[in-house]
């Protein structure tokens, strides 16, 4: 049911079913994934990791379901724990069709209807705990945003099975929810506190083709913010005045105002962006072009002032949220690993609607960067916070700092962050590439294939590359029988300069929103090279972001780079690079995992020259200094150190 | 009774009654204190400022003097603004008798004495609302510390009048005192939370000569952070495991370790340098190398390590304390006016007894800086926290940094500091000489004239200076007849060059720790002339301060410079100053009550050749810029904006 295109979508992924990575690069981390991570936090889900919380999620599903007596334990959203591990194992079963964990998600499934009440709601914590108290608090209670992540689940386990138990369970449990909320008289006019149904609606419409899906996703996004009276308070007032969280600014949930006059990113990034996300997918869906500049208006603010250079989002710790325009601290980024992940999803989304480039660009970085920097090289610990500066000395003191980790925290320490990574990681397929009906587009540069259909003509695409580390793209086309379609492929904003060849032959070709188009009549092993020249970038920011006033960070293709104490000293702070000088990349195979470093020459200060006072009217001597930055990315992975992405120079 | 002497002792200050400040910088001031900010706190602490939260301080006290009845208002701690104030009077008295405050102070005492209970235990929060819980926590509840206070304003005004009732209050009061604290079978073996009181009991000491006085300030310094069992521990346990504030770390409380094992400032950092002040006090009565060792140590650390430029110390909101070494943020600098002042206290004690230059300085730094820039031209509003980088536009938005106020506030929003300005502006006379039997030392700068007996000859010592503006300080000798001794001044060290003439004619001078020393025959009119050099300076961090690196202050004389977003646009950290261009000082009589401003070139970008882009491989053009720094004491009376003292070079 992946064809149901709008006028407003240039181009649909490609599903993750028909997309192979084997890249040296990405498929050691998708192992990870299946290997490790998937069946390790099955394990937590049902308690049985010695030494770790409890996490009850199983349990509490198992009590709701009537097969065993107690009391509901966890958070109120513990739920979606389950639902983000089971849309982790749905996409690997895309992959891979592994029969244990396609039973065990069938049994999962199984628990899930029992625990489901007859008229069709869903959520262990209630059903358990507060049985009198369903929908009495949307705001707080995450009872949409659970529903959202089985939606999520189910779409993909439906897409990797075709097996409709749990889209059944979703449908009547959807019912449930437009017979409560709605603008007929009776029902509350309510919206998700916590936003993310709203995209999750749009998949199951997707999937279906089922146009209740996008009535309530629609409705919710219309309501968000109207006032007066304020839904949040309407409920509150109905509660007796009581709140579960204290929170009075409604711009931390996107409900400070009507969707359709909100122009910049506020309060609470992951929320945010996750909204942001369903937006694109209605408006896209309803044709509604003012609201989709919403979209893209929100998108230019955040990309233009409002994002680290990592694809961060959400600069500050307290209610993990955006701030002001250019409010980008470096040791005290907030940055969480989800944020940087929901940007990717925000971006693709963008991307299928408009066509442009920097979508893609974007969703390149964040996954390079911000995304990829919050687990371990080897997958065992994670950063919920992904600061830009890290001085541990006083990181490890200041409380002003206190959400800032000087190294990755083990799997159990935070629940929200690694399953998102988990279902990142494993469905990466389905960012690599889009089709319509007369083009392929090439997004992302992964090793691996695409088998699509054109015109009722099979069209396998294969793709050979060492990126990032390398420029260069072969991708060979294999059409069933020759074919006439577009191959469009990316050059990265990041590339000044790339050459194309076609068969070995040197072509010009069109650009058309930073895609290079390839249209001809293709036949089977017709090659296209593309090379991009990457080298060392020096990238300043723009100068109302005061904490880089002076600094330059560096890049190679869509890799940031840092200093880590580990390679260069302590007080990194004190180096000044010199960008005048060669900035030599260098690829070390055996250095975390094989990564290309980047070696330069700067200056720091002659210990020799200082008094030993905090103040000085002399001035000191400088010694020249060899300078090694890796990928940000691969940072913390060799022992606690200073870390700088923004080097003064 | 002033000149009790201990053998560790170099010099002791000449007292405020022998010394007039006429001076332009600082008389306008110290007029701010008698008819404006006095009268003002006396009606804040009566209960009649309209508008204004109810103080209920003597209120309380008349409740427990039983002239009327209640219950308390107001903080566990809330004495102690009474005695702050009435330090402050008898400063002022001392300086001139004025009969209205001093009939005023004299029914206050009266008042205290009804209030004092027939052991001799005086505190209204106590006495009124927990009877049967006095000092049952020392560590929180800040009995010692209101006592403290009591006797700091006792000393004062007995100093001022000669009279005695509040003494014998006092008396009576650490009668009791030593009756419940002491190593004694069924005494506490307590001491203050928040010290204080050690200061106070030399004070008393030094106007009485009883020696029950230092005992009990011994006992409490000896005994703080002694274990196992910690004190605090103990009362806690007889508590029944209660506490006031949850606060775990007993560094906060400088009582993690016994004084003589202490070797860096910890924790609170007020707490911590009203402490150390005691211990100096303490030290030199005690003629105690080892302890006296203790307080240099800490003073070595304070200033090589912890301290800003502006002598503000302390760098972190959480628990107002100090952190580790270098830890000093600029645009999170907590760095309270209460804690500067504490400084120059400590800082005046050193003095005393070493007779080095070097705690001179840093007084005189504090004081025109870190100090004086807690309160307004106007001497209406007033900073509790002293940022050295203010972009409001983040500090107003960002949570991590919602101690920082981006203007002074009213009086009545914040209560310690404002009383701990007064009575230091008040009391400012006795910090600018000191004696020894052949000495008159000349710690700072202010016209004005001091009269000292040498040998029982009575002597003169006429200032005259426009200082800070100006670097000569013309001193006329007066003795009643020609008599031997010297005249000590302090060549500042922050002056790379003095030219001094006695009588006209060019001398070279010894110079023992700083001070210039005029050893002669001292006849009617002889002067001094000293002309400081006074620069501007450009001023560089240890490298170590990271938030300072490619950056530097300006200073000229004692005074610390800032560029304020009135005289220099907005965006200041994207400014570079070009140190190798003149640096121009200008008096401009007019501006912020008359005050030198440095006027230079440098650079800000050339906002024509951003894109809007946040990222960019381009290099920005930057142009020239006219830049104008105001001292840094006087930021913030022209309306909000931003401020840096740290600037790009």
């Amino acid at each position: 049911m992946s064809n149901i295109m709008s006028d407003k979508l240039q181009m649909e992924p490609i599903s993750l079913k028909n997309v192979v990575v084997e890249d040296a690069f990405w498929t050691p981390w998708q192992k990870l994934v299946k290997e490790s991570i998937i069946p390790y936090q099955w394990d937590a889900l049902n308690d049985r990791i010695p030494g770790a919380e409890p996490s009850g999620t199983i349990r509490n599903f198992e009590i709701a379901a009537g097969r065993r007596e107690g009391t509901h334990y966890g958070m109120v959203f513990q739920d979606s724990d389950l639902y983000k591990w089971m849309e982790a194992v749905a996409f690997s079963l895309q992959l891979d069709r592994d029969s244990t964990w396609e039973q065990t998600m069938d049994e999962v499934i199984d628990l899930l209807a029992e625990a489901q009440e007859a008229n069709g709601y869903l959520n262990s914590y209630y059903t358990v705990k507060e049985p009198d108290n369903k929908w009495t608090n949307v705001k707080d209670d995450h009872e949409l945003y659970c529903a959202g992540h089985l939606f999520e689940a189910a779409a993909a386990y439906y897409e990797a099975t075709g097996k409709s138990k749990i889209m059944d369970i979703c449908s009547r449990f959807v019912d449930h929810i437009i017979e409560v909320f709605g603008r007929e008289e009776g029902k509350k006019k309510g919206y998700p506190g916590h936003p993310e149904i709203e995209l999750a609606l749009m998949k199951l419409y997707r999937a279906t083709g089922e146009n209740k899906y996008v009535s309530l996703c629609q409705f919710f996004i219309e309501e968000r913010g109207q006032q007066p009276p304020h839904y949040f308070d309407i409920e509150k007032e109905k509660r007796g005045g009581t709140d579960r969280f204290n929170l009075k600014n409604y711009d931390y949930f996107q409900a400070h105002a009507p969707i359709k006059e909100q122009t910049t990113p506020e309060g609470h990034a992951v929320r945010a962006v996750y909204l942001y996300s369903g937006i694109a997918d209605l408006a896209a869906q309803q044709n509604d072009e003012q609201l989709l500049n919403v979209a893209r208006t929100l998108w230019k603010n955040t990309i233009d002032k409002r994002m680290y250079i990592t694809g961060g989002i959400g600069s500050s710790e307290y209610q993990e949220r955006f701030t002001v325009d250019y409010d980008l601290p470096n040791d005290r980024a907030y940055t969480e690993t989800c944020a940087a992940i929901s940007l990717i999803f925000w971006a693709h989304r963008m991307l299928q609607i408009d066509g442009d480039r920097e979508y893609a660009d974007i969703m390149e970085l964040a996954l390079y960067n911000g995304a990829l920097s919050g687990i371990s090289l080897d997958g065992q610990s994670y950063f919920y916070v992904n600061s830009l500066e890290v001085w541990p000395h006083t990181a490890n003191h200041r409380h002003d700092m206190s959400s800032v980790k000087t190294t990755r925290q083990p799997w159990f320490g935070c629940a929200c962050c690694p399953p998102n990574i988990a279902r990142l990681l494993a469905s990466l397929g389905q960012y690599v590439y889009s089709k319509n009906e007369s083009e392929i587009y090439v997004h992302l540069f992964m090793q691996g294939e695409t088998d699509v259909k054109m015109n009722g003509n099979n069209v396998k695409l294969q793709q050979q590359t060492q990126y990032p580390w390398q420029g260069n793209i072969n991708i060979t086309v294999q059409p069933q029988k020759s074919e006439e379609f577009a191959i469009a492929v990316r050059i990265p904003g990041w590339c000044q300069n790339a050459s194309i060849t076609v068969n070995g032959e040197k072509v010009q070709v069109n650009q058309e929103g930073g895609y290079a188009k390839f249209l001809r009549t293709w036949k089977k092993g017709d090659e296209i090279n593309i090379e991009l020249d990457m080298p060392v970038e020096v990238v300043r920011s723009h100068p109302e972001v005061r904490e880089n006033a002076g600094k330059v960070a560096l890049k190679r293709g869509p890799v940031v780079y840092c200093l880590e104490e580990k390679d260069n000293g302590s007080n990194l702070q004190d180096i000044e690079i010199n960008e005048k000088k060669q900035l030599e990349p260098t690829f070390e195979p055996h250095l975390l995992n094989g990564v290309v470093t980047i070696q330069g020459k700067g200056t720091i200060t002659d210990r020799a020259s200082l008094s030993g006072s905090l103040y000085t009217t002399s001035t000191f001597e400088r010694t020249s200094k060899d300078i090694k930055a890796v990928p940000y990315y691969a940072w913390s992975n060799r022992g606690e150190g200073e870390m700088i992405v923004w080097i003064r120079n």
